[in-house]
């Protein structure tokens, strides 16, 4: 697999075929995992099982794009698509749960029902007193019609993940990654030196997103409450992501500061999503109106949490805003 | 008037004499021009005598409770109260003004209204649109709900506002201020240098605002949703106050730093009211759950206002936190 004329430059298939194998055996282990765990489901190891296995479907795909050329093409682009679906099918789940579960957090704190010592530490009662208790009513009930929606949500995409994982489609995916585990389908041109057929793509991932970087709305311009402007950002989550995995390929060691930029932007999607929900909630006919009030708050409080998010991407992001395309 | 002994140095009636005779012509002033604006009230040049009015009785009361010592006590005891009722009565049309003007400013810029050319230019409609469609039908009912209530507290403020300046107490005030403007009735140690006597008092109440910043919660544990918290802050608003008119009775240039702080105070105590405004509105009967829907955002983004005003106030105050009384 050596290129003849650099015996010791590690070709394109050197750095790549291992990468791509290591991460078919995590699949397949979560594979494993998944089939042994107790098949009623919603139990901690198949929801590791789970996750074991969106986290090697994203990297395969992830993979697959950014080394397209590197790579048979036609079978890059299938195994790709199916890993793309079957990844969004299997996170679903999850995001259900972990929506509730911020949603009812920060009601939570929002009525201040998790404050009791620094109630009691309080001035006498007041006008502040009065909106908490008359937001902890509506709280309750938010919080019941928000559980009611999500876990309605969750069972559902529970169902389709359980659904998706005995399809013929997966067992198509599946084959199809314990062949790669074996033997990764290259282009010819994966005999080359890695630094000359894997880097410019790498460099290319990377450049997007500083370009993705580069075009978000400037920091005083930032109007956290206008759903409207997150696209660039939730953009800009999905190609770090794929410039991270890129950069797992191509560097041996990890860059900590990519992480934590991601992680923001992770943060970002969530606290927006989560907005999203209470919003939808709010719409359910023949709602108490202290209900959607304490909808709204949450709403409210949910798009803070989206300002504050890019803020800390912002402060994380370890490069200058502004890096642009020529 | 001058102290025997120094006979270069000002006395506390040198300095304290010629700042309470000036705020009472400046109220008489006010006085004047409000009796000779038109009569149907809500006139530009009826609001600026109202504003002139509370501006020298603010100035006056506080003068009287820093000075109290260097003052005849009894009169200045009666005086300040009548001032502290008389600024309170004309300040309450104001700041139901104010507030609905904040409030539907917010509204308007969080239901989006506000951005057309933001939306023409943006991709196409998303969540983020339907969720703005949606809390736009709920901010136009939000805000004519707030307008209906803010504009009847309002005129029931005015109207108070008319009979408090009709009335014997009223013209009580007006003679004891008249009197001022001629003569402050000085306690016999007024005599003394000004450095004997004014300056103590001027400190003290320099150094109950150190106290009173010092003992707000720390930056980190700032939550400020939680309305029991503001009091702290409205206390330190007070006593900044208090400060700032002791700071021009003894020193001849204003600190425009304490200003600043002062300023993002008023901001902090006027988005806990508008906060509060809207949760009261919230509590209509029977109002639409949209309506609720935008209080309650409504609410959580003037709460959120509150914690950027601490911020400011953190930012602006030009001394370290740390000085405590002993």
């Amino acid at each position: 697999m050596r290129h003849p004329d650099h015996p010791t430059t590690p070709s394109a298939a050197d750095v790549l075929g291992p990468y791509l194998r290591e991460q078919a055996a995590c699949f397949l282990r979560g594979l494993r995992l998944h089939r042994e765990a107790p098949a009623d489901g919603g139990t901690h190891g198949a929801e590791e099982a789970t996750a074991a296995l969106r986290h090697a479907a994203r990297r395969i795909s992830g993979t697959l794009r950014t080394f397209r050329t590197a790579l048979d093409p036609a079978w890059a682009d299938h195994l790709r698509t199916e890993l793309v679906w079957l990844s969004g099918t299997l996170a679903r789940e999850r995001a259900y749960a972990d929506r509730l579960g911020r949603l009812l957090e920060a009601l939570h704190q929002l009525s201040g029902t998790s404050l009791p010592a620094a109630r009691t530490s309080s001035p006498p009662p007041g006008d502040g007193d009065r909106e908490r208790a008359a937001l902890g009513i509506g709280a309750a009930r938010a919080g019941a019609l928000l559980e009611r929606r999500l876990t309605l949500a969750r069972t559902r995409a529970h169902s389709e993940a359980l659904q998706a994982l005995g399809s013929s489609r997966f067992h198509g995916v599946a084959d199809a990654v314990a062949l790669l585990a074996s033997e990764v389908p290259l282009a010819p041109c994966a005999a080359a030196p890695a630094t000359e057929v894997l880097y410019a793509p790498a460099g290319l991932a990377e450049q997007r997103v500083h370009t993705a970087v580069a075009s978000l709305p400037a920091d005083e311009a930032v109007e956290p409450y206008d759903e409207a402007r997150d696209a660039p950002w939730h953009r800009t989550r999905v190609l770090l992501r794929l410039h991270r995995y890129a950069h797992e390929v191509v560097r041996p060691a990890a860059d900590p500061a990519l992480a934590g930029a991601g992680h923001a932007l992770d943060l970002h999607r969530d606290a927006a999503e989560a907005a999203s929900a209470a919003s939808a909630a709010a719409r359910t006919p023949r709602i108490a109106p202290a209900t959607a009030y304490a909808l709204g708050v949450l709403h409210a409080h949910q798009r803070h949490e989206v300002g504050a998010a890019r803020a800390v991407f912002r402060e994380t992001w370890p490069y200058a805003a502004a890096v642009t395309a020529p």
